[in-house]
């Protein structure tokens, strides 16, 4: 089937030759900043400390079970103590190694963590409707800028959702992650990027799960439109770029 | 950083063209098997019912929390029990849907899980060492073949595993999926491999959180050799090969 074998090989460990491969850092070039900065005259919006208390369905077994797609949303809003649950559970960083690198509630090859979370806030309790992103290292939301006729560019960026029309809109939130992959390039050159897809699967599962654990339902989304949302979130399409996203909102009863 | 460019481009959502693309399923081509089938005259081992008595750490945020990618393992085996639990956890079926879809355990766009689970058995409970393979339709295991010399296979196909060497075969498992791309290809097209690898990463992250409410430890394992994995397994490499592996044993105290 030689329609697919550039994608197929993609899919594959063919990196023996990666043993012989003089990395950037083998180099000696400088690491990338580990996390994208900010300017510290934005409107910064402290998260509430991570709390135990906003989780109804404790039981991994059962939020395993009990975790479906979920396209179907009720109007209840999320209160920012669930939000700063599922920001910690999706990018939060627990420890710092001693030579600066995160670890996080997701794992990632070697430490590389080449994401930003980029939030679309439709209906949180307490933060207006807009773009923010999320600081993993002082856990704070950054307030990037309202979006007018967010409900229009939601449906735009996500291609109107086939399989039910347009319902990402009305979710409380959208995950939007971004990569950076020359921080993971470079340590691991070609291997990286067969790796930071798997990665954001780590990382859209704890947000599927943790969803369940507070009465929430999630739906990954895979086909968007790249150069719209790029563009919408100022990134320049080639250093940064959303690699995939998520909606996020309470279930219906 | 034209170096990375073709490979940068599959990690994003180039995918407006495949709105006009006729898929073989809109070709009206049959389906592709759902599953991989097996000899019923092969040795087959009932697995026990899912059992959450196994479950020693049930709180989804504490599994989150304390998960840590683990590459030191006690001489502990894991309990039959156990490894259906996990089994369970990463490719369990959940349900039917009327169209003949498993719904699983894990998310999977469009629920064409391309997926089959291979397992490297080093020390479980009731299970001589070899190769055997996961039926989810069945929740029961086939054994494939005893490996001579399971250690240096081991090591040679994890490269030796530089970080901590050589420490994947001191596990009590080591899973290693495979994936037959036409399964999502039939339906997504050329849009089909970027889900693929993002979908293997929703399955090993509900192995790490799975593995740790157990008081084991997960290592994922993403550069090994290719050839020699499918080599061993019998698979074509083209139609179904390795795409993600991911070692779990006890924890040592």
């Amino acid at each position: 089937m030689a329609k697919y074998e550039q994608q197929r090989n993609f899919l594959k460990s063919n990196f023996l030759e990666f043993k012989h491969i003089k990395t950037d850092k083998l180099k000696g070039l400088p690491q990338p900043p580990i996390v994208k900065s900010f300017n510290s005259t934005s409107l910064i919006i402290d998260l509430p400390m991570i709390s135990r208390d906003v989780v109804s369905k404790e039981n991994i077994y059962e939020c395993i079970n009990d975790r479906r797609s979920t396209r179907f949303y009720s109007d209840e809003s999320l209160s920012l103590d669930e939000l700063s649950y599922l920001l910690w559970a999706t990018q939060g960083i627990t420890s710092m190694t001693k030579n600066g690198c995160t670890l996080r509630t997701v794992p990632c090859s070697g430490a590389t963590h080449t994401f930003e979370t980029y939030l679309f806030i439709m209906r949180v309790e307490g933060l207006q409707q807009g773009i923010y992103r999320y600081l993993p290292v002082e856990h704070k939301l950054v307030f990037m800028f309202e979006l007018d006729k967010i409900d229009q560019k939601i449906d735009a960026i996500t291609l109107d959702q086939p399989f039910v029309p347009n319902f990402v809109k009305k979710a409380s939130v959208m995950f939007a992650w971004s990569t950076t992959p020359y921080r993971s390039e470079w340590k691991y050159d070609i291997s990286a990027h067969k790796k930071i897809l798997i990665d954001v699967g780590h990382v859209s599962q704890n947000l599927y799960l943790t969803s369940e654990s507070i009465g929430a339902g999630a739906c990954a989304i895979g086909i968007y439109d790249q150069k719209l949302i790029d563009d919408i979130l100022e990134l320049d399409g080639d250093e940064e770029f959303i690699i995939f996203m998520s909606a996020v909102g309470k279930k219906r009863e």
